[in-house]
């Protein structure tokens, strides 16, 4: 029974998100299960104290939290695999801090206000969206694709000249984003960014997340199409 | 100039707290800059375009997010002082995710909430405290005790046998919440938090966290007493 892996998550979770793309990138097969982790099962929140998804199971034991779950991978892979942490500790300080400015600040004013507002809002029975918030949500997606232009026309990759981590969570924030229709990719803004982004739904690993569906919700029409034709 | 490390915080952050506690338990040098980061000044956006505190500057380099800095100051401090992050995979894991437990959730229910009503509304000028957010903030705060005393009950350290990032993570949070006066040691649920919570307090690196004072805001009578008399 040695790494039986299953994956409690949600599918529009950014953060379950990143940790199947680097479970796949490394190899490592798993199971999904789905948590609908706003109703607080009971024995979900014995697994995982924090109650969010995702969380890693292997057995008896429970890994929990994206980041840590990542660094984990990692550490645990096999050799043979990519590797998604750089070395040099400068390059891993850099890569930290743009997957906390995008796991924390861009999921708090952009991701997690607008999948709520245009999916789990209908799905948890919230009530009908707050059309003040999906702008709100929609004007921070506007700054802060200024930031992301910005270091991808500095860059090769997010957080550096190496695919790391980074990419994989703006990847994973993006395609939410995507899922639910608000993204426009013929802006101009979206010019540099739709290279690296294709570069990113292009690797195998990504296959599996750009035929996710959630019943009823059908994802906007370029979602699963690599080439935005 | 080499290592001349300017480090821009905010006295009652507790992920500033965590940074100067671990660069001083690294014996690395550093300059205190306090940054009021609600004023969004110019420059200091532009040094951290996450816009929060803290972040350390040297020359022209700058490291920004707590764990990042933290995880960049394990690998960069001298051979000869004290590791906080283990070798081992699955307690590096156990540590990130404790890490961001409490600086995740138990910030955004409990430490936020009563640092911000408590002193930090009044400093930014933003009316009155509101005593529901106080009362859900003290709620919480007894949750989420009832962890940290299983934790430390069942283990001599927060994240195992080892003292680890985590257990600076925890003591920054307490030490804003006690200087804030929302921890009273008395009640029994604090009675093995308060052992463990001593002997974080006298390692030397605390002191000048003790001797912190916010112009006009006393800290509660016990802040700065290793033994709680």
């Amino acid at each position: 029974m040695e790494n039986s892996y299953i994956l409690y998550h949600y599918p529009l979770s950014p953060f379950c998100r990143k940790v199947r793309l680097v479970l796949a990138e490394k190899k490592i097969d798993f199971t999904l299960r789905e948590e609908r982790y706003w109703e607080k099962r009971v024995a979900f929140q014995k697994l995982n104290p924090a109650g969010k998804v995702p969380a890693l199971r292997n057995g008896k034991e429970v890994f929990a939290d994206s980041q840590a779950i990542c660094e984990y991978i990692e550490a645990i892979a096999p050799d043979d695999t990519i590797r998604l942490i750089p070395e040099d500790p400068r390059e891993q300080c850099e890569m930290r801090r743009l997957i906390s400015f995008f796991d924390e600040k861009f999921n708090q004013e952009v991701t997690s206000v607008l999948v709520f507002e245009r999916m789990l809002r209908r799905i948890q029975q919230k009530g009908s969206p707050d059309e003040r918030k999906v702008k709100f949500g929609l004007e921070q997606l506007k700054n802060h694709t200024k930031y992301l232009q910005f270091l991808i026309m500095h860059r090769r990759w997010i957080a550096g000249d190496r695919l790391t981590l980074a990419d994989f969570t703006v990847a994973a924030h993006l395609s939410c984003l995507d899922y639910v229709g608000m993204i426009n990719w013929k802006k101009e803004e979206y010019t540099e960014i739709k290279g690296w982004y294709s570069r990113m739904k292009s690797r195998r690993a990504f296959k599996p997340i750009l035929s996710d569906h959630v019943p009823g919700y059908f994802p906007a029409f370029h979602y699963a199409n690599v080439d935005f034709d």
